[in-house]
């Protein structure tokens, strides 16, 4: 499967993966690490002696999990479309390079909020970076039930630490302005989240999902409400004009692993330079899905009070 | 005299001629346009016939106006330093570039108020444009007491038409992202505004200049007024993060060329993306202070009532 160029949802055909694109498979992950000096001795032992496991759950992307006799990595490979929708919905391999940019720049902000990188293949669309073991997706262990005491004081200093050194105040304006031009043009990730958070949601659009018949009322609810719709205007207007700082841009639970005593923000590939509060009310938000979810996942021994 | 790589004021040395730039002269400036068949044919007639001005009364650029048989042109050129500070100042050629882009964003919006375009060689650093004749700078104008009653209207629809059509409003995501990234490389410019606009008048600084000593008081008075310090401060930020749309972001009556029926916009070179209301500001602080000024240009038949 060699994919060249892609054509974007914005009918751009400028993001392509390098000539010898290929997506990689549980078999081929080992070739493509073997050759990797620092990769090859995190894991330790030869090729041969590594497992390879694909895990990705999420929407966009392959996530590989390798173990060797020393220790164990992940691979992340971008997919030229969306996983769960399939080829009808082409991306741009090129969103992990902006993730990885980010990383970098996350990296020197945080360094211990966010997993280590090891090697970066702009041709090939794929990080090798840090396993997170054992640390779970903040969003499961929320439905768990589980307690994460440092979690609100670690992501508040990742967000204080990024968005600042990241913004006019932390950086002289050269920086700013090379960032802010390179991640500008990471337009097809910006303009889902203008979509899926800004527009979709008070209108008929196909992307729309909600429990039926339960909630279409409140689906209709939103659809009618022009108060509502004004002030979400005046949000997307914020969100698509206020270069303030570089933006995780998708800082949700499902972007934050976590043990009780760890925390570390991965998958920052929609980032760009956009309003600081982005990220803080995004993070904020689905607290607040989580505490009001609580009462569904509540058992008899856990009333999750 | 010949000029690769110019250092910025930033630190920056990204900013280059092309391995043939040469500064031109009234002499050099017919061989220049000679090979350039449009021009060629508005002048008429051949290179002998044409006659050379160079009029750059600004500070950064050279500006030749160059007339033959049948009509005129104008060519700019960048200077590798700040023309009336000298090789102590240098900036980026490519600052021509920047104006050369905006100039063509803004014809597309408001042909009508803007010089046509001929010719732009960016190894040279030069553009080749309509020559505005009789116009006048405004500034001049305004100091010789003329009226002009189309001025307002055509401000305002030359800030309306580039504005909106260069915003989010206006724009489709692929094509505002686009422009914001290219445009976030006029980086010496911009930072140079930020300086003279929203910092230096606020502090001894050594590009502060006033009318002393009778406005020292008011110097003194600025550099003491925490209140106006804290106020100009979110201005900054404003104009720093605020990427509303492609501003001129040098909209004062010296960059307007009229006549009283007609309006040219001109000297687009500081332009980036940015708060709206700057353009609008800055157009109406320089009216304010062409009004102040009024009372001492009045002579006995005019009393500039």
């Amino acid at each position: 499967e060699r994919v060249q160029v892609v054509t974007d949802r914005l009918g751009g055909s400028r993001f392509v993966g390098g000539p010898d694109y290929v997506a990689l498979s549980e078999q081929t992950v080992r070739t493509f690490l073997a050759p990797l000096a620092e990769v090859s001795a995190l894991l330790g032992g030869d090729a041969t002696q590594w497992t390879v496991r694909e895990v990705g759950d999420g929407n966009l992307n392959l996530v590989f999990i390798v173990k060797g006799p020393k220790g164990g990595i992940v691979v992340k490979q971008s997919l030229p479309y969306v996983r769960m929708v399939g080829e009808s919905w082409p991306l741009p391999l090129d969103r992990i390079f902006f993730e990885y940019e980010a990383l970098k720049i996350q990296s020197a902000a945080v360094p211990h909020l966010v997993p280590k990188l090891y090697h970066f293949d702009r041709g090939m669309a794929a990080i090798v970076m840090e396993l997170l073991e054992p640390h779970l997706i903040l969003r499961k262990g929320l439905i768990g039930g589980i307690r994460y005491p440092k979690l609100a004081e670690d992501v508040a200093t990742f967000a204080a630490g990024t968005l600042f050194a990241t913004s006019d105040l932390g950086s002289p304006a050269v920086v700013k302005k090379e960032r802010q031009s390179l991640f500008c043009n990471n337009i097809t990730l910006c303009k889902i989240t203008e979509d899926l958070v800004f527009t979709d949601p008070y209108q008929i659009a196909p992307m729309n999902r909600w429990t039926t018949p339960q909630l279409d009322g409140v689906a209709a609810e939103f659809r009618r409400d022009s108060v509502l719709k004004v002030a979400v205007q005046e949000l997307k207007w914020m969100f698509l004009s206020r270069g303030e700082a570089l933006l995780h841009a998708d800082l949700h639970t499902g972007s934050i692993m976590v043990t009780p005593d760890q925390t570390r923000v991965i998958d920052p590939e929609f980032a760009f330079y956009g309003p600081m509060g982005f990220d803080v009310g995004a993070f904020m938000a689905n607290l607040l899905l989580a505490y009001f979810s609580q009462s569904g996942h509540a058992t008899k021994g856990d009333d999750r009070r």
